[in-house]
């Protein structure tokens, strides 16, 4: 079902009723670009990983949400669905947003099928609880000096003319009675705040606003207040349909709330992304500390589960070639696996028949039923009958339950993050950093570690790279061998890590000493001073 | 006419002809965002603007041009319009771009009847000609390799199942001879490349390529080579379309330096950010320089008129109101002006009677037409007949030549940028920097200069703020009266310039001295070490 800002107010019970009897939740969500600067690399750690992405991806925009809410249906004895697809974008009273996109990222979109007409006229706004709060602390302070006085703009010599003409046009009006309003174009935005100012000398007579027309332009219109209507209600009117513009701009961070407050278990495929944009566009801005961030996401969303990261472990890691989504959706339709039935009843939801890949509803109703084949699988696997997931954290799931998988760095031993406990320290023994000449190619470095067999290379630079062993025993050898060899030099993984996060270190701490340094600067130039101009004088002997 | 992907190979020959033929040209271009960070400020110098365009403006997009050739018609005596709207889009394989948007500026847009799907499906690529210079090198570079050998990657445990059954099918289809071609699908961007390296095998016998489907899946396709056709021929084919898919991305930048080629008056309204972009865009990254900006931009356009700069001076500046151009076209409609013909005779150009504001070409039409009713009334007044611009640098235009209106100094006595020559230094006699109590409201400031007139304020922040003074004679009154004043501090604005720039000055010394003051700490702990510490040694008495 598709939401957008035009039927948003209309559905949202409906979404609320979804999530209420859902078992479990599917999300999915399209972004304006994925990584902005240098990407991750395949021997980060989860914590290095998390930097990168928080340095990297999250000044870019979510534009759409997809929750596909499973629930059981007990006479069928299968699940049904009811999925929304929401567009998103932030709009006024919410703050002014500058986003990053990725030119390949839209690209894609669009050749998907994407909407940004759609998105861009009738996105949902939303905004963090912490912009909400400040917006509404801000309105209220705005309201009360509504009824005091304003601070008054001396009229420039040039505008003199325009403003006393206005001036005469509204008293005309006023005292004509031929109509209820007029109104006032052809004015640019300060025209527009001198007018506010001077036509209040008719406050008792006529209210003064601004209307936007359907191509955005601005004008005032000016409206005879009648018999009974009084300023005071009009007032009143105008403060009441604030209220209501913010709570339209705070949109579907109440989904996201909604979502969070269910503690219901929440599916996704590779859905770190999913996560911290979630977490930064709903929540709060993210924090700049790893751990810090496994507590936030943890608290927010209690019960995750990856769908890439499941089907990344036995007994699905050999049946499964791509975890691409839809070769992962492929690959399960066959045997030995099968794909449940979860059709919509009620037209709310998504079919097997459509095929609407990118589409984030689409996606989080596939993600949703990827996971129930895995899952069916498992449990046929222990002999058990039901296809229902009564509990999330029942021995089957409890292995993939609040693990966010890191794709890039899917064939280290360490591809997840774990968010309820330590993260896994896979051996680095078989990883090297190389230093090499100017000259040489990928196939230098094959060639000198070919008698330990293949290699994995990441280059860092034209003379330095990261290489990993595919045989990992043969490390001890490897070092000894090129210790003697002249051309190149490598050091163990760990060192080189060690050493790089030291100078770091050092690089910070130097930073922060620098205030102290100006005044040691000035005592030496002071000693100096005296112990070379001076050699004369007994200035320092009292020191001695 | 409306240019896109689909048809600018077949229009651009007519947009040479356009230009070709043309008085002069007029241009209007729709970007992403305006300004991200800290506006500019009303007092800001030429030089000052220029920095903060630099730092706020560069990162947005370009997604409309809009270019309308004026050209005159002897037989009507009056002039036609050819104008082309073009949809703007950087593409592969020119380099991936992240660019910034600005969420209020898609949002008008859109509401103006912007199609953003276009945009992103049909927009036609450009580049500057320093990456296009590049992207031509690599490619040249890269084709010369294709015959040597490669790099060879070791296949990991778990693709080798898969690569060996795909090669197993590869050779089927070869000895089989059923089909001509055969495609090889669900594999990842890591797989494919394995494949082509180990399909390397099939050389003489197929073609393996990759090919992308209609929703951006990447396949690989393996084609069997014919007798006639050899792996040369083939490998010349896909060396073409390399070089044909390089020169459609370079795509509107060829229009930008035709426009510059052609030497013609360019005229633009409130222009500065549409020759920013122009530059940063299609001709190279701007200099940080104010002055090689200057230079660069009257190298690239070197008659350049800004019909907001020219509406702000005498004769026009009295009977303006606003020069917002959709207003300025409305009063220039009106008497004392009249708006020209300059109609489109072929279907290429607009028609006064549509209105397609905020098109860039339709905007640029608009520009055009306020244009020739200026210059018409000019020469109407020097008792001139033609309506034709025969001369760019006739005495009637000489004055707004080259230079481009700042709009947010509009109020100052020098709200342009000289291209060719000095920028304005008008006096700031009158305007100074006032430091207030922190419970100052704008009313407080009003009130303590109410003696001397009305006075133009900018808060600087809670405490500080720039005022101005209307009755500039009573500078002197002013600084006189409030010396004695304790609750506020005031500065002449030039003297608090100054202030700023050496201090600016100061801490740019300070960062690059930094090595030398390290060197300073270390001798000053070694000096204090021994002065304190080591009271009792006469180690620094030789120094002494």
């Amino acid at each position: 079902m598709e939401v957008t800002r035009k039927n948003f107010k209309e559905i949202l019970p409906l979404v609320s009723e979804s999530i209420e009897k859902a078992d479990f939740l599917a999300i999915d969500a399209e972004f304006t670009g994925l990584m902005n600067g240098r990407d991750v690399s395949i021997f980060d750690s989860p914590a290095e990983y998390y930097i990168r992405l928080y340095n990297g991806a999250s000044e870019f925009l979510l534009i759409q949400y997809g929750v596909c809410a499973f629930y059981w249906n007990d006479k069928k004895q299968h699940y049904l669905n009811e999925a929304y697809n929401f567009y998103l974008y932030p709009r006024r009273p919410g703050p002014e947003k500058m986003f990053l996109c990725q030119s390949s990222s839209l690209d894609f979109l669009a050749s998907q099928g994407f909407d940004f007409n759609k998105l861009i006229k009738e996105g949902i706004s939303y905004m963090t609880e912490t912009t909400e709060s400040r917006l509404r602390d801000m309105l209220a302070e705005r309201q009360k000096n509504y009824s005091t006085e304003k601070d008054l703009i001396s009229i420039p010599e040039q505008h003199k003319q325009q403003i006393a003409d206005i001036c005469k046009k509204v008293r005309k009006f006023l005292d004509d009675k031929d109509s209820d309003c007029i109104e006032i174009d052809r004015c640019n935005n300060f025209v527009r705040r001198l007018l506010f100012q001077e036509l209040a000398q008719f406050k008792n007579e006529a209210f003064v606003e601004t209307k936007v027309l359907e191509n955005q332009n601005r004008i005032l219109k000016v409206t005879r207040l009648k018999e009974g209507d009084d300023v005071t209600s009009k007032d009143n009117q105008k403060k009441e349909k604030e209220w209501e513009e913010l709570d339209d701009a705070v949109g579907f961070s109440k989904v996201a709330r909604m979502i969070s407050q269910s503690g219901k278990l929440v599916i996704g495929h590779n859905m770190l992304l999913d996560v911290l944009h979630s977490l930064n566009h709903f929540f709060q801005p993210l924090p700049e500390d790893y751990g810090s961030f496994k507590e936030f996401t943890h608290c927010m969303f209690p019960r995750l589960l990856d769908t890439k990261y499941m089907s990344s472990l036995p007994p699905f890691k050999d049946k499964i070639n791509s975890s691409v989504l839809q070769h992962l959706f492929t690959t399960l339709s066959d045997e030995p696996f099968a794909l449940p039935k979860a059709d919509s009843e009620n037209g709310r939801g998504y079919n097997r028949t459509e095929e609407k890949h990118h589409e984030a509803g689409y996606d989080a109703y596939v993600t949703g039923l990827c996971f129930l084949a895995m899952y069916s699988h498992l449990s046929r696997m222990r002999g058990e009958q039901t296809a229902r997931l009564k509990d999330p954290t029942c021995p089957v799931l409890k292995p993939f339950l609040n693990k966010l998988f890191l794709a890039k760095t899917a064939h280290q031993d360490s591809p997840y993050m774990n968010l309820v406990g330590a993260d896994p320290t896979p051996s680095r023994d078989h990883v090297f950093h190389l230093t090499f000449p100017l000259e040489w190619q990928r196939n230098d470095i094959n060639q000198l570690f070919s008698p330990f067999g293949p290699v994995t290379v990441q280059f860092l630079d034209d003379v330095s790279a990261i290489v990993a062993l595919s045989r990992r025993e043969q490390a001890r050898d490897v070092a000894r061998a090129l210790a003697k060899n002249s051309k190149v030099t490598l050091i163990p993984f760990v060192k080189f890590k060690h050493k790089i996060t030291s100078s770091k270190v050092q690089i910070d701490n130097r930073r922060q000493t620098s205030p102290v340094k100006q005044v040691c600067v000035l005592s030496v130039l002071a000693l100096l001073f005296f112990v070379f101009l001076c050699p004369d004088t007994n200035l320092l002997c009292p020191f001695i």
